[in-house]
């Protein structure tokens, strides 16, 4: 009882979109409890559409397709679905009327290329389109298959699949259960240290847990099956639970957290606020805070002391320390933390200062190299963490947003 | 002599991720020369996996694959591979002694389960990874055909491919001819405006010109093939003037040039320097300038002025003026531009402050209205300029950073 995704469309296979409706069908076929296994594209081709739909209707139950049903030459679909059952096709009167006043309304000619649009595999039925002119269709041409054809433009896609497609698999007993799905975040840990702490895990089937490697965070996915909402969530529950019992601190969070969200979430609470003083990383850690919707009720601003002489004009860093020990150092970082709390009032200071690369390393100071400060109450203190350097510039500094972030959100307990 | 692209993942089945590693290598196989007939994806399945390889290797010349080249159980795709044509696999030692060289320079324990990364199928060659742990191949376990395997992680997987694929396709007579590529930016036009003033040049097949959207911003990429790289270039460069002709100072760079890029380097060229004031960006003006190498000449840091006491404080804007015009407004843009440059000493201050979403928003002040502001030498003002409130936050924070970037690019001249 599974299905597949075939998009259809040459533009996908040169590189000119992404392909966001296969992401889009696969969350929705999870969210009904469908078995999806494959996914295929090919471009605008008669024989290779041909050739994928016999292939699938040998494998799956339902196939859904995306693409090609417009006017044009290139729109081969339904033509070529109909032929890999040698079957004829006829048109729809209903559907020529409704094409032809839609394009009436919108001022657009009509050409003779739009009545192909009518045209439908003898015995397939009409799946209805409220908003573009091309309809889908669902078709059984041999026992135990089911193709459901849709455009390729997203919201005519989406429109389509909730108003027809989803009461179809429903009642045709395809949607089994529900699954859900919950994503829990680690930051701290590396995937393969995390995932040999949960070896008698990843190999459950129900509820399964995969794990994810991101820029500097892992994340852990769980899904579970249910014939309910409440029993797939009560499958989830313990496994999540005994997930944190093992893992402490390391998860952070879950589902659409981040680290700015966490961080700002607590010290919300706390009724506190917090401000930035960024070297290295020139705003993206302010940026990574102002990314959370409402994070101006915590999030003051700071400054970005990219040059000396602004973390001494701006942050007040003595030139002592900045000669003495260099910029990329505790002591300057303790200074730029504190500087970013007195100067704007907040109730801590983050500071990061270190070496972004590719240049200005050192045998003492390596590239990835970066030192950061948490300044608040009874707090001031600077640790430096090596990033190396063989990933580049931005990927230091997008780990040292995440790890200055990190010690924040480990300090507010 | 076509390739196709298989990438592995249960993740993109249940549509937790979206596949921009087909849409990326799609584009690379377009640049050079290569006939993409087919992508697929497939859950992390053995059997599923050894189908997929099975079936393509009766099909096309090269196979593209991505993911499951990690260390945990669910990473099966070199086992899977070997067993689809009935290979063992050997440990390389150089192999399992860069990874454990790379997790010990990055502090991270090295556990049983890396150990697998350094196998691959006998009579495999490596596919060097400079950035991860996770090596790919290059193997050819039947005549006429090879597979190529890469890690799901974008950065690894497009450092590898410009690295060893790029080389080894040209070399295996894959890559037809010489191609030569050029990708030209513009900010400030719409793909489709701009497509319409190219209209007769889309339709070329040597050189051809296709467009590309980004967030804010609009590329075409051009594309020739000849006989040798000079010969290339040939074709390239009346194409590229002809364009630039059409179009002025809308293209902004060419190939990986960003507007923060081009900025720098144009007042590096006049020996200038550059301060940022930022409200509703909060930071990531300053960061898109940091993500530059070598940005410490020219940038020398700069105010997150999130919070109005912030703007006061640390920028001097008078309060009378944000009681009077409101902290989104040009006054107060124009007098944290001056501020950020009188404070820092640099020679330009660019200064934004908008409502970035999704609250507070009024009819007055919409959400997506954000004033940008530039002080230099002769130069204080400031414009506003309205991105709408539909594609939401993070977007108006990014077409904001671009619209700052490309209003200094245009002053420089």
């Amino acid at each position: 009882m599974s299905a597949e995704v075939l998009c259809i469309g040459t533009e996908l296979l040169l590189g000119n979109i992404t392909n966001g409706n296969a992401r889009w069908l696969a969350e929705q076929l999870a969210a009904q409890g469908i078995t999806h296994l494959r996914q295929e594209v090919v471009g605008d081709n008669r024989e290779r559409v041909i050739a994928a739909v016999r292939a699938a209707a040998g494998r799956c139950r339902v196939l859904i397709t995306t693409g090609g049903l417009g006017p044009t030459p290139d729109d081969l679909t339904t033509e070529a679905i109909a032929a890999a059952f040698e079957t004829p096709l006829v048109e729809h009167p209903a559907v020529w009327a409704d094409i032809q006043a839609k394009l009436s309304a919108r001022g657009r000619p009509i050409v003779a290329s739009n009545r192909k649009q009518a045209l439908l595999p003898e015995g397939a039925q009409v799946l209805p389109n409220a908003t573009g002119s091309a309809p889908g269709m669902i078709w059984s041409p041999v026992p135990g298959f089911t193709v459901l054809t849709f455009p390729g433009v997203p919201s005519e896609l989406q429109a389509m699949w909730r108003a027809t497609a989803v009461p179809w698999l429903a009642q045709a007993g395809l949607a089994q259960g529900v699954f859900a799905s919950r994503l829990l975040r680690f930051w701290g840990v590396g995937e393969s240290n995390l995932a040999e702490q949960m070896a008698d895990l990843l190999d459950g089937t129900n509820p399964t847990v995969a794990p994810y490697a991101g820029a500097g965070e892992v994340k852990l996915r769980l899904t579970a099956r249910a014939d309910s909402p409440t029993a797939a969530d009560a499958l989830l529950a313990p496994l999540e639970a005994e997930i944190r019992r093992r893992t402490g601190t390391l998860c952070y969070g879950v589902d659409d957290d981040s680290l700015a969200s966490v961080v700002l979430a607590a010290l919300r609470r706390r009724g506190e606020s917090v401000a930035v003083a960024e070297s290295c990383t020139g705003g993206g850690l302010g940026a990574a805070l102002a990314a959370v919707p409402g994070a101006s009720d915590v999030f003051v601003g700071g400054v970005i002391a990219y040059a000396n002489s602004v973390k001494q004009a701006l942050l007040g860093v003595p030139a002592a320390q900045l000669e003495q020990h260099g910029a990329v150092s505790d002591p300057v970082a303790v200074a730029m933390a504190e500087g970013a709390r007195r100067t704007t009032g907040a109730t801590w200071g983050i500071a990061v200062t270190g070496i972004a690369g590719p240049g200005g390393g050192s045998d003492a100071k390596p590239v990835g190299l970066v030192h950061i400060a948490i300044a608040g109450p009874g707090v001031s203190s600077s640790e430096a963490v090596r990033f190396g350097s063989t990933r580049g510039r931005t990927w230091i500094q997008t780990l040292t947003c995440g790890e200055a972030l990190n010690r924040l959100r480990l300090q507010l307990g």
